[in-house]
């Protein structure tokens, strides 16, 4: 019986236990797979990588015919900062980011000191030549051949100073600092209580008139001159892109950035405003010309033949003046403006799709939206961009897609004045920027010119943009990427197709600058520019000719190239947002701070040694910087992505990196810039400086006056221990266990 | 047959179903709850709030023993700044926080100007009443009675000038800017030129010197009245805790915190120093004497009876001076200053125990080590408690503990001397602490008396101390809480003892300052006091007498004081770095806000109303910041406490309000001191100031000379309008969708 039963209930045993092993484990696997825990319905979602199809879906949305639209709209009329389409643009911006299913888009005004050109008739800024009896032999025109729309401003350099002077002219050519020099120390000729010319190009032109007014002259006329802005044989506008002789490149002259009357804070309603005599802006009348006029007044100078690199491209003979010869000899230069200065409200535009899983971390893209008149380059080819780029992420954020990050679009008003909008904006969200933002991508014109890219980064994001470039088709031969038509056209040693791509030091010039230089945010800038070959930036610049038909008979026809900047653009907005751990290099930084410091060693190292001033605390600090980026971006491979709060720690650093170059103090003179590794060069705003605080204390130092040699050394002592400190610290943010 | 085979098929497949389902839940519960889903071993520990045990298990282990042999052995030699046993003390902190289990302790040196008095036998420091041959009538000691270590220094002001003055006695009373202008402009007595004599207290003796150079006094002496150091009926030392009459304070007279010579930096070995000639440091000698010296020198002197309210201890009646009357009329007074002032070590000491969960936030406690002689109040009761909190968390370690953020211990050197130790820490990684510290928990002197709490803090810790004292066992009657008999002792509502008890202000006067002032972290400072019916603080403060025996034997006998400050302590600094949500209450701030506000229009509202100056502004941005709070507050309610990156997005904003308060451009004449709503007063910088940026423009300003009041009232405007930013500034930083 025994073993009957158990002959027969063996197989009853065994089926039930395989059944029930069976069972076991097929719940085992449903329990643990297929059921989320209660406790973790979050785990995915916060350690998810960001959608991988989501890029190239991006690209694919960004259609050419709705940037071209976009920017027929945009340039349909002039839209000049303080007037009535400052306004008109930014609610039609809004308006779009509302219709693209944006989470908001919303106004953000500010009331700031702006100027405008007197269009009072018996007020008209102007430049003329004179006989001695007064006749007007030549005077420069109020618009530019074929304008006549009453919205368009007559070319003015806002904020110069009103006033009508008259005198003998000198020709100071591009009005630097050094050509200061050579006409006072090498020819003699004293600029002081002359009205003077300069060329525009190579330096802002507001460092002009601040130099031309250190250098004493009652006046100064700024010119496009042939050189510059047309190169031989190629046709002028309408014919083509090059400037005709009638052009005038408008601009501002005010060079602190932001609202001149609140410096630090934004000009809102209870803001504390600074009387206009306590600002620096320029303290002599400054204008513009095309150079249809000014051949007329250069042409019979007296004095001494200018330079031969002085000598522009105009048929004529340069000469230093001072005034006339031969019989033009008693013919004076008048020059008369009149400019109204008030207060007026600008606006910005912000709008935002909300992170999913960190809301609280910003990727920015900006541009402004003023122009000096059309703007069809500048700045409206990036508006009309970045129209298309937020209709898109609308587009696959109807289709599900949410990023990881909040993507913050901001549209500046007011640029052209001096970063007005973007500083003011910067200024007074400094403290949720500078906690919340892992970069701001800027671009303000998208389409300069159609040869190559022309980026300008902190080195942080270089990486990021080498790698979004190799993801973009060249628009012109699609078949190769962006990245390799840009570093065969544009490479980082000049000559040198093998080198990567050439990507700039931050200057000032765009609405990066508050970002960068003040809030220290990682920022980069973006445009298609014409080939560096020519010498020059694109030659309708700021005159009334950048229309729509510039950018669609001759730029960009077939506006592919508009397409390839949105598309970098979107790649690299897209990337920093929903990537896991930032994509951020901070390798580069150091590799970036090394080459600096040898440049650095290579231009002053034996000044600085006859000083007894050596540079190896800030070597050792640099190599300090090198070992900790090596180390944290090592550590960024086996950082746990499972767990969220460790990537996030590390996400902090890489995001904070950048600001641990503030030193709230400032540089010296100009506290506002507080980036101790980068700022604008002192003598010209444009271009990027590296070590700011030592270069300036550095700069020129053999040919200070003796008087104020020893105070010079001490300022280039104490910036040195500011630099290396700052380098250090910088370091040490990188470190886990610093105690 | 089939249905033989169906009738014995039937009970197998119903087994194996049976079995089948019993294993497959089997499966499920097993998968689901008893296995870690190995993507997520993490999720536990990052959402877990500390162990509840954890500080019950603290207090347990806070032993008086231990802290009475951790005072016997700091204060059994002098240890001053700079000196051997500033390196013998810190070392001995760092060795402790070793063998307790730490993960790290280390030295964190700095080299700092330090000045001490001279021992040189012919360049004594020394006040002299001298008759009109120069004989000594009577002279102030080198050292006070029975104390006889060569290594204890002579009573002194740290950093006074040098020099040797003679001249006539004028009294000041307190030296505080009242009393002066009662000299000059009701009394007539002229300070200038003349030796001046003061009381100490009511305001910080760096200011009394300051105040006394501004006023033309040839030199200061300063002096401990009986009023201020010993009350009717208690016995003076060695018989009770009162000053006797040989005692002297000591003290630094510079104003500025931290190295002199290193302003904004740390002083590390290539730091930019200042020449002592660029520094502010007191420009007239300055010396302490005791009251059995000052009466002789104060008797008989000239001038004026002082006023009532001037009037001291001392059993003479004061005048004003200047000089002596009858037969004393020709006798002058001598001050004789030599201090050394060198560049030296002092050592701070770093421990960490680090976080299991968020290494990279700190909570930190700290005290300094270095006192002017024993220290047994200032600071070593503090230091002999921190050591002990030490033990007991390195414990709690041990047995498995580990806290969710790192607990970081800071040991200061040259505190006081002018926080410098502390300073210098805080300007070298400032970057890496205002992004990861959550608070700053100070203790200075522990005990200093034992009548009960004295605190001070940012409004943000006020409530978590709250909560913590209530955890807390009195020290004398255990059976209630510390809060209790705290709000009894000292209501916040004097003579209420209904309300909540008193949380002062944070001024300045110790460690805490740059952590909370020029950092903008949240700070706390804690010590248990004397009665304030006593109307001054401990008498002791300073002298020679605070040894061993002054706590053994009649400040804390039981050593339960001391046990119960390092409770308090321990339970903040676990709270804090254990709770899952900080336990920051920002509604606190908005309160404090208010309060404050409210007190600015009650004090200078109908002044500003007659410049036209309106506090809407203010109050909206008061009114923005409370509705701001109220919002985050209840938004803590609802955070997902199970979504770790949820969680540390309130914690970033609840860690980094403080800082929102900090504006980079500092305080007007002051900018190292950068918090908007809280410094140390102007003219005392031991008291807090509600919005000192205005309070400071509005001083005194009825007043100011006439010439001066119209640029005094637009630095009330510009001050109003930061602080109204600043608080604006500081609610946005709670708002989630900012844009």
């Amino acid at each position: 019986m025994a073993e009957h039963r158990g002959v027969r209930k063996r197989p009853f045993i065994l089926l039930g236990v395989a059944c029930a092993v069976v069972g076991l484990v097929l719940g085992i696997i449903i329990g643990f797979f297929a059921i989320p825990k209660s406790g973790t319905p979050w785990s995915a979602a916060l350690t998810r990588e960001g959608d991988p199809s989501v890029p190239a879906r991006l690209q694919r949305e960004l259609k050419p015919d709705n940037i071209r639209e976009n920017l027929r709209t945009l340039t349909a009329r002039p839209h000049i900062a303080g007037k009535e389409m400052d306004l008109g643009v930014a609610r039609l911006i809004r308006d779009r980011w509302r219709e693209y299913g944006f989470d908001s888009a919303r106004l953000v005004p500010y009331d700031v000191l702006l100027a405008y050109p007197s269009r009072d008739p018996n007020r008209l800024s102007r430049v003329s030549l004179l006989e001695a009896d007064g006749t007007v032999v030549v005077e420069s025109q109020q618009q530019e051949a074929g304008i006549s729309d009453p919205e368009a401003e007559p070319p003015f350099n806002a904020y110069s100073a009103s006033g009508d002077v008259r005198g003998d002219l000198v020709y100071v050519n591009f009005a630097r600092a050094e050509d200061f020099q050579t006409l006072v120390r090498d020819v003699n000729v004293d600029p002081a209580g002359k009205i003077c010319i300069a060329r525009y190009g190579k330096i802002f032109r507001g460092d002009k008139a601040k130099l031309a007014a250190q250098f004493g002259c009652a006046g100064l006329v700024l010119y496009s001159d042939p050189e510059q802005c047309v190169a031989e044989g190629w046709p002028v506008w309408p014919d083509g892109w090059m400037m005709p002789s009638t052009g005038v490149q408008r601009g501002t002259v005010q060079l602190p950035n932001g609202d001149i009357l609140t410096p630090f804070y934004p000009a809102n309603e209870y803001a504390y405003r600074l009387d206009e005599q306590d600002t620096n802006l320029p303290t002599i009348p400054v204008h513009p010309i095309s150079y249809g006029v000014a051949v007329d007044i250069l042409r019979n100078m007296a004095g001494p033949e200018a330079p031969v690199e002085w000598q522009g491209g105009l048929d004529i003979t340069y000469h230093l003046g001072p005034g006339y010869t031969g019989p033009a000899s008693s013919r004076k230069v008048r020059l008369v403006v009149n400019q109204d200065r008030e207060v007026r409200t600008t606006y910005n535009v912000i709008g935002t799709i909300r992170g999913a899983v960190e809301p609280d971390r910003y990727v920015i893209v900006g541009n402004h939206h003023d122009a000096w008149v059309y703007g069809s380059v500048d700045p409206s080819s990036g508006t009309a961009v970045m129209l298309e780029l937020g209709r898109a992420l609308g587009k696959l954020k109807a289709e599900g897609w949410r990023p990881r990050r909040t993507i913050v679009f901001g549209s500046w008003g007011a640029e052209e004045q001096g970063l007005i909008g973007s500083v003011e904006f910067v200024e007074d969200y400094i403290r949720n920027l500078q906690e919340r933002t892992v970069a701001y991508l800027n671009c303000d014109a998208a389409a300069s010119g159609n040869f190559t890219l022309s980026m300008s980064a902190s080195p942080l994001l270089q990486s990021l943009i080498r790698e979004a470039a190799k993801k973009v088709p060249d628009p012109h031969e699609p078949s190769k990427s962006l990245y390799d038509t840009w570093r065969l056209k544009r490479p980082e040693e000049e000559g040198n197709p093998d080198t990567r791509p050439k990507i700039n030091k931050l200057g000032s010039g765009s609405d990066y600058a508050p970002f960068f230089q003040h809030a220290g945010i990682a920022a980069s800038s973006m445009s298609t520019s014409i080939d560096p070959a020519f010498g020059f930036g694109y030659p309708l610049y700021h005159s009334a000719y950048e229309t729509f038909d510039l950018q669609d008979r001759f730029i960009d026809p077939d506006w592919t190239v508009h397409q390839s900047v949105g598309r970098l653009w979107g790649e690299m907005a897209v990337t920093l947002a929903d990537a896991l751990v930032l994509p951020l290099d901070v390798r580069d930084y150091a590799e970036t701070l090394q080459k600096m410091t040898d440049e650095l060693r290579d231009e002053h190292g034996s000044r600085l040694a006859a000083q007894n001033i050596g540079l190896d605390h800030l070597e050792s600090a640099i190599a300090n910087f090198t070992r900790a980026t090596t180390t944290f971006h090592q550590s960024l491979g086996t950082v746990d992505k499972l767990n969220p709060l460790a990537v996030r720690a590390v996400n902090d650093r890489l995001m904070k990196l950048e600001g641990a170059f503030i030193d709230p103090l400032g540089l010296p003179d100009r506290p506002w810039y507080r980036h101790v590794a980068f700022a604008p060069s002192s003598v010209n705003s444009y271009a990027g400086q590296s070590f700011p605080g030592l270069a300036d204390a550095l700069f020129d130092i053999d040919n200070v006056n003796p008087a104020d040699q020893a105070a010079r050394w001490e300022l280039v002592r104490r910036q040195l221990a500011v630099t290396t400190f700052t380098v250090q610290s910088a370091a040490n943010t990188l470190v886990n266990n610093l105690f």
